[in-house]
């Protein structure tokens, strides 16, 4: 059994609809995490209204964006950096840094190793502890930063949703201070988490030059097919960054969507009904999946790492599932997993009854 | 007097506004060069029905574009690389051969230049001869690629509009063969030529190992908002400049305006109307400049290059023009150029009209 992630992502329905025979868009996508409320209605509106402008080159200095992510952020423009979602973020400062290693903490997203290898360097790595949730320990970390000019952490990370406390965040930047190594802390996810519970540096960004946040627009905002991401770090890096940005790189409806993102954020309560639902939806398919054994290590985001038994190899399940027109993410291909380890979406009410369905299905009929 | 070309382009009618305070939109921008019959139906009507699919991930392989596209070039889907604009496609290039020392032949697109200074090359040039339309001796740009590892090359040539021929074309390639420069064509107004006059290496690719060439699919197309453009060239070549290309770089939207694109090339008379507007057009926008003792140098493309006489130095002129909400592109910074250069789209017959009539006024009135 082939597993759909020839590109070494979820979310990819072209591939499964080939392998399923299904139309793409039939599917039930648990492999991409994306806000199950889909884009808030101001975005819907402001694209419905002003989608004609695809006539016209996007602002190469985006800024009308970055003006309102400036109040958005509470930093200065010069702080921010707009990127074609938060891949080309990253991209960017390995372009900018050229670091011959770069340390990723291991199981993470597959992105830091692949840019890293995509960009010249050598890669180094420390592994999360089973029993602490899959986080390293800063002890490890620390190490690591030794021996690295660059190092990724996904907080919270993915694929187990787990976050680091503000302590050990503010014990790595002190050492990458030490160290010279950057800190990236990728964000992508945090919105996900209530605002009482996020753990960042991003309001004491000014205390830590070596610390770049990145941070995602698409997923909250459920607009992934529009690429829009952002840098935070100190100016001297954010220009160092820019300066290996292709012109026109974001494009216009990006941009337009971000806009309305941010409008949306300060007026609606698009936020707080994403983290209600998805706070108590990751509850029920933790439930759901745990009834029939199956490991769920608790996490924070809007997905969730789990763990089955035999017969139940990932290759297994997805593909028992994917002909049922659900995808998982296989995680058999993380450093650190095994070839029991999947990732779902936490989605919609409807649909995570229709997983949980379907999965016990499965299940029981394996009896 | 400052220019508008605060980033190097025009087009930016964000600069604009804040400069004669006037709505972004408002503007006649000549600036860019942008296909005045605006986007086709068919493309209109797919975003109409798909621009939802930005809640989905676009597909990292470009699949189905590349299917469409393989057919309307005559060549296999491994000769063809799809990036976030032309743009990018260069950008991928630069990154995946990193030349010392990149040829350019000026005046020409300063992207060449930028992007190679951006990827740590240096930057050798030749000047095209005025008295040919600026275009460069062949023997020159031949001497040229002796000390270069990549040559760029606008065909038809912007600022000027001018093609190479294919004998000079073949000429330059087999040179490049022997001298081992990657020679990039950059045929991003190509389409606006009649088919039977463009003079394209397309059709004998296979011929040429070391050929590239880009094109880009916003401006005759008329989409630059969502950023889509395409490189040819062996597959060898395509897959390296892929692993340099970050993932998802390509937005949803553009893939679905693009695969739109081809279809409506295959099967409207778009094509037909555009080339017999712009063709008709350009001849009355030569006409009336070259009325007022303006010389207009012979283009092929939906742009011409202009140059004034004292005291209409482009500063004066852009200003003048664009107090009255008409932006023309400044070329005073184009090396090999003067401080009377400008380019100018060509629009439809109304703007155009209204053009001349501005630009009348203001050389009337400065009698």
């Amino acid at each position: 059994m082939t597993l759909i992630e020839i590109y070494g992502h979820g979310g990819d329905v072209e591939t499964a609809a080939l392998k399923y025979g299904m139309r793409a868009a039939d599917f039930l996508d648990y492999s991409a995490n994306i806000n199950p409320l889909g884009p808030p209605e101001e975005v819907m509106a402001a694209l419905k209204k002003g989608w004609k402008e695809i006539i016209r080159y996007p602002d190469p200095g985006h800024r009308a964006i970055k003006r309102r992510l400036s109040e958005h952020v509470k930093l200065e423009e010069d702080h921010i950096l707009i990127g074609n979602g938060a891949a080309e973020c990253m991209a960017l400062l390995l372009m900018a840094l050229s670091p011959q290693t770069v340390g990723t903490i291991e199981p993470g997203f597959s992105e830091y190793r692949s840019l890293a290898l995509q960009f010249g360097a050598k890669v180094d790595s420390v592994y999360g502890r089973q029993d602490n949730g899959y986080r390293a320990d800063v002890s490890d970390i620390a190490a690591l930063m030794e021996r690295v000019q660059v190092l990724f952490i996904g907080q919270p990370n993915n694929p187990n949703g787990v976050q680091y406390s503000l302590m050990d965040l503010e014990t790595l930047a002190r050492k990458a201070h030490l160290t010279k190594t950057k800190l990236v802390i990728d964000e992508a996810f945090i919105d996900f988490i209530p605002e009482e519970d996020r753990n960042s540096l991003a309001p004491s960004l000014e205390k830590y030059p070596e610390v770049i946040i990145i941070r995602s627009m698409t997923k909250f905002y459920a607009i992934p097919g529009l690429r829009l991401g952002y840098a935070l770090a100190c100016p001297d890096l954010i220009r160092f960054m820019a300066q290996k940005q292709v012109t026109w790189s974001v494009n216009g409806l990006a941009l337009l969507a971000g806009e309305a993102c941010l409008q949306a954020q300060a007026h609606s309560s698009y936020e707080e009904n994403t983290i209600s639902l998805i706070t108590a939806e990751r509850k029920r398919l933790t439930e759901g999946l745990r009834k029939y054994g199956f490991i769920v290590y608790p996490g924070e985001a809007n997905y969730l790492l789990a763990e089955g038994n035999p017969p139940w190899t990932v290759a297994a399940l997805q593909d028992a599932m994917g002909r049922r027109g659900i995808l998982i993410r296989s995680c058999a291909m993380y450093p650190g997993l095994t070839e029991y380890a999947f990732r779902i979406a936490v989605k919609g009410t409807e649909q995570n009854i229709q997983f949980l369905e379907t999965f016990g299905q499965i299940m029981e009929g394996a009896k």
